[in-house]
């Protein structure tokens, strides 16, 4: 099969695929679906969903799912629950979780696997269900899981145990089930809805589900009432057992939409009428590797395995919520009509995904960035101010800072089409001055800095807002709102209202002005209640992307910069009592959270960038592996995954809305970008042998000419051309010692 | 201006205006608002509303209305926590009570008042805030509220405090704000939403309201925090605080739509724009003069009073559903769009409406009874069963029986145009064999009653159900579906199977047919645990409105029959603890809840036409009274009302699907029914002298035939023609010594 995909793909193509690899066999998802000892679980789930589909159709290893097990697969865990439509990929945080099916013979709501049984592709899961031996396969659509149920026991009734009450942990968010139904309309044919409170503060799912095989006999459950054979049951705990008599298999093709039961059935009908489950397949997988195959590179098969699974984590989301015909529901509830050709995204983690996952569409998905920008000016028309972090459409408000704003500037000053300059500032505008959840900017404007006793996690917002205010500022700029930008630009500055002239570290104050003490740099906050977000002093100090120049400066030079870096990367102090979201340490360096992201590369922006090249080395080798705790901590929608992307084809983004990447150290031996304008632009590594201590930088050119100062631009990758490093096994100056 | 308009309805009128009255000037719409000692509030209100509107825009003296003060009015109460514009009327459960607006001048959430400051009309209310001296006149349309507010102190500021936090008590049905928002939009407009579970599971209600004044200082709460002068605000507890500097007069007109906010300023620029506040309120009498005006009685003052406050209780729901533009949120919680000239409603509650109110309008408001049917079976197309208890287009599932069955075959059978016969009966039928809360047809079918052990009330179950079924069979009867005729045909009879031949009681029993001893036919059941529903053994007793004859027998004959009727009347038994639901007691049975309703005609039925009469008349006399308790009990939506209305013109509908009602004692000297149709049916009651004593039929004759079996028909009024009585102080038989 796998070569007739090959052939149809060459016979489809363009002059680029035919250079196309077969890239989605490289991805693996069991990667970041499970804590080993001592590790953080990537939160990711091995199941089956097509590039930003609304559809991630995986099985639950939990019965309610919550923090630790997130996207609700454990890779530890022995036990499947069923097979739900909807979840996220690395949070720390549950929802979704909707609509759950499990093959069954025997009553039963639950069975034992074995990963020996299991295997995974991107747009494919199979597993055995033991308890009955019953195989299970599992592909998608944008909006469709499709179910096929191999019964091996074919004398005893082949049954569907059906579950609407079934979701993330009800323990956490308020969530509650509001009402819900299903509806048996034919033999074949069920539909219904349930809607729910959560993370996401209202989400209605719409249901359409078509079955191979004529439902022979049907158990409706109303919590703990059974009746046999109706038509309709409504309530908040609905469960159904449906009968199909002695089959082989039964295939079941599931449809969601955020809108009507017709929608959802118009969504089936569009992406799946007349096609078989092995069409469907086919396709998803097709979708995967056109997506999967924009970077085409050359590696280890170990790095081939772990970038594709990379790559393959950031394209999981932002998720698709508008329907086939156009339709959602907007910020404010009501159902809305997109104009033709739009789509409306959701599932926006932007306090991670700003960092590195946005900047990585802009060179991959550069018209999926404009709906992803477009869909979130939507929420600024219908709720006033742009996404935090926004589920299903709204905003849970999760995490700090209002990254939104980078994300956008970053993409119109790159040029991205299709999104209106002026209506993007206006949504930037008001947001960065409309007050709202963690976002006091009456506070702001009046004190220079936020005061940890008017606004909790102060230092940690008055840093993150400092670099939203200066993209602001940049765009304001480029609209030539002089008065804007002098506004904006100002309080760009703010983070300095923070910094501490004698211990060097970013400190809260109060709205007296005065330093809070004491204060210990190496203390933890979490979300909430401490100057700190999921993170220390120490972490936070690094996070002025937008002037790290003035950083060195306020830090007392290069020097004194690097040093204070080297102490940071190689300290062994742990007296900080580290919380859940600290892991992949490096001294005190957390590559399990975002905060550290950025800061191996900060060396190369201070004149020490053999430190940056051994360090992203040494974190893509430690911190990343080919097993289920393949990440050192939650993937967080694609962040920590789009970290390794770009830091294997050797730049990063340091400041995620500068146009600018910053060089490190290359894994590929060479990679090729082929861009959404015809143009590709390709990275080259040469290095003596096939020994992987060769990872410091000899030189780097573009087009043949130097990087001098490690800085890549946007635009000229856009324009194709060659990025050629020479790399060896020796430092061009000192290095670190490291454990 | 009353003058003016009396002379606009005579120059607009058709031939009948021509006779009209000014009735809608006898409406108090305090009756009912207040509990004296002992008594029951009526659980209504004296605020704004038109007939069946979406708006009911009136005072809150409760910071959370909750079972007491349902409708958010308690007439002993002396502090308003200000306006809300949505709320039930006479129910027992509290909820709607949606957006808060309150005039200050000193900041305060609600002021002191008193009944003297205090008037209402139809359409209209007005009082005097005392803390701050704002006067505050309210009116409505069918979607908006309009407010003016008299600050009287034009030194200070002038200012308006919006809730959007203040409901029904959260305490009650896990009541919760899911979201809500408020923008300004510009200096005299805002909008914005809040969408709550509650009773009603979901609600979005979407707002926009301008004010004749431009805001100049805004302060917008979001929980304890506040923002000075933004544009928008989210949150799930929103407070504003609105200045509009010094001024005499601030108005305000605030419009609401289930759909959306576009949906609420269509809404209001429809009903309102280029009219004064006064213009709105004289439509608004007007609308209710029209409406009440169809009936025009001769009575003492009290009695008029009485009599058209109970026709305007009747007529302030069911509530429009839908907005302007026929868009509006079905039972499936989607938005949907009704064909041209199709009006959704809600609103009912039926288990006590479907009694008399119902029947009422199919008399007098056969077009929007069509209306009400079709709303009905749209929650069938959408949620699989037709509504027991519809709030909001959602069903809550309050009380038992499924009496939308009977409302919507007494309409069909009655001919009301509009409604699609066939479509009415599959929802009926659906509506019947599909098992949901309370209703588990399965148990229903396999045992022919309901076994308590296996679903709760299941006495007054079997009674209700019973009915429901005979109505199903009528219907069937109708499109000539013989089998299921017969099949419910079978059903109608299943009360026979709770009839214990000693005690002539219908009595509980359980899955193995045996009776649950010991039956203590004196005690009470609420709503759930014990075999009767509201009420006891001996009110339930009579409860075979469809077969009362039957009945009869099963007591022993006319005589047993009535003997016992007598007991019922006259007992002193009061050992069965009575809980909340019962008041209005004439021996056992009680006026105050709906389970008595059609029992003292039931004399009339039996041979002893006098003790009917005598007892109808002592209930209306000592029952029902002009003050704040004028009522015995909850007005349930009108039903005690519609009771009332029936019974003063003289007829009852024992079994409200027969098209029959069944002669009591008029209290009117005369009364005019102008129908839809043209025609005028004349009711006369003639008396010796106007002593209040002259209460029993001498005679009765329609069009001057004699009605011998005191039995009038829905075709006798709809022909129009006259009902003759003529009354005598001395009854024609027996009646009883009451106390």
């Amino acid at each position: 099969m796998k070569k007739i995909y090959l052939l149809t793909l060459i016979l489809l193509g363009t002059g680029l695929t035919a250079f196309a690899q077969d890239v989605a066999q490289y991805v693996n998802p069991f990667i970041g679906t499970g804590a080993v000892a001592n590790s953080l679980s990537g939160n990711n789930y091995p199941g089956a969903t097509v590039p930003f589909g609304m559809v991630q159709l995986s099985l639950d290893t939990r019965d309610a799912p919550d923090w630790a097990q997130a996207s609700g697969y454990d890779y530890n865990d022995g036990e499947i629950f069923g097979f739900s439509h909807t979840r996220l990929s690395g949070t720390g945080a549950s929802d979704l979780i909707d609509i759950l099916m499990l093959p069954i013979q025997d009553w039963r709501t639950k069975s034992r696997f074995s990963h020996e049984n299991e295997s995974a592709k991107p747009g494919y899961y199979t597993v055995l269900l033991k308890d009955d031996s019953i195989g299970v396969e599992l592909t998608a659509t944008e909006h469709a899981g499709l179910h096929r149920y191999i019964y091996n026991n074919t004398e005893k009734i082949a049954r569907i145990y059906f579950d609407l009450n079934h979701s993330a942990n009800k323990g956490s968010w308020g969530r509650q089930i509001i009402n819900s139904q299903i509806r048996k309309v034919s033999p074949t044919r069920i539909e219904g809805y349930r809607i729910i409170t959560g993370w996401a503060k209202l989400r209605k799912i719409y249901i359409c589900a078509e079955f191979s095989k004529p439902i022979t006999a049907a158990e409706m459950w109303n919590g703990d009432r059974c009746n046999h054979d109706i038509a309709v049951i409504n309530g908040t705990n609905l469960r159904a057992v449906f009968d199909f008599g002695c089959q082989d298999v039964v295939e079941c093709r599931l449809a969601i939409s955020p809108v009507s039961i017709d929608n959802a059935w118009e969504n089936l009908r569009e992406e799946t009428q007349g096609k078989s489950f092995d069409d469907v397949r086919r396709e998803a997988y097709q979708q995967w590797n056109a997506e999967l195959g924009k970077v085409q590179i050359e590696a280890d098969s170990e790095e081939k395995e772990i970038f594709y699974t990379a790559l393959y984590h950031t394209m999981i989301q932002p998720n698709l919520l508008s329907d086939v015909n156009g339709q959602y529901m907007a910020a404010d509830y009501s159902t809305r009509q997109l104009a033709k050709g739009e789509r409306h995204y959701t599932t926006f983690s932007l306090w991670d995904t700003y960092r590195a996952a946005h900047p990585l569409y802009t060179v991959l998905e550069p018209e999926r960035s404009a709906d992803f920008v477009n869909s979130m000016i939507r929420q600024y028309d219908y709720y006033g101010y742009l996404p935090i972090w926004q589920l299903w459409g709204q905003d849970n408000y999760c995490m700090i800072g209002n990254h939104a704003v980078p994300v956008i500037v970053d993409a119109v000053l790159k040029g991205i089409p299709g999104i209106n300059e002026e209506k993007a500032y206006e949504a930037i505008k008001q947001s960065l001055t409309t007050p709202h959840v963690n976002s006091p900017f009456d506070v702001w404007d009046k004190y220079g800095y936020m005061p940890e006793n008017l606004q909790s996690q102060s230092v940690s917002i008055t840093l993150e807002q400092s670099f939203d205010d200066w993209c602001a500022a940049q765009l304001a700029k480029h609209l030539n709102r002089e008065d804007d930008y002098k506004f904006f630009e100002k309080r760009s500055g703010y983070y300095r209202n923070l910094h501490h002239p004698d211990t060097k570290f970013f400190q809260p104050k109060n709205s007296e002005g005065e330093w809070i003490l004491p204060f210990d740099p190496y203390k933890y906050g979490a979300n909430g209640g401490y100057p700190f977000t999921e993170g220390n002093g120490w972490q936070y100090y690094w996070y002025v992307p937008h002037n790290v120049s003035d950083l060195i400066k306020l830090t007392g030079g290069e020097k004194a910069f690097c040093e204070r870096l080297d102490e940071f990367f190689t300290s062994n102090e742990t007296s900080g009592a580290k919380n859940d979201n600290a892991s992949g340490f490096v001294g005190l360096y957390a590559h399990g959270n975002e905060p550290s992201h950025h800061v191996a590369y900060l060396y190369a922006m201070a004149g020490q960038p053999a430190k940056t090249q051994q360090l992203v080395s040494f974190i893509k080798k430690t911190l990343y592996n080919t097993s289920s705790s393949g990440y050192a901590g939650n993937d967080d929608c694609g962040e920590m995954s789009a970290w390794y992307v770009f830091s294997a084809l050797g730049f990063y983004p340091v400041n995620p809305a500068s146009g600018e990447f910053i060089i490190g150290s290359p894994t590929v031996k060479q990679a090729s970008i082929r861009l959404q304008n015809g143009k590709e632009f390709k990275i080259t590594a040469k290095r003596k042998s096939d020994k992987d201590n060769e990872i410091y930088v000899r030189s780097v050119k573009l087009n043949g000419r130097s990087l001098d100062n490690f800085v890549l631009s946007y635009r000229d990758i856009m324009d194709g051309g060659t990025l050629e490093f020479v790399l060896s096994a020796k430092p061009k100056g000192k290095i670190l010692e490291l454990k």
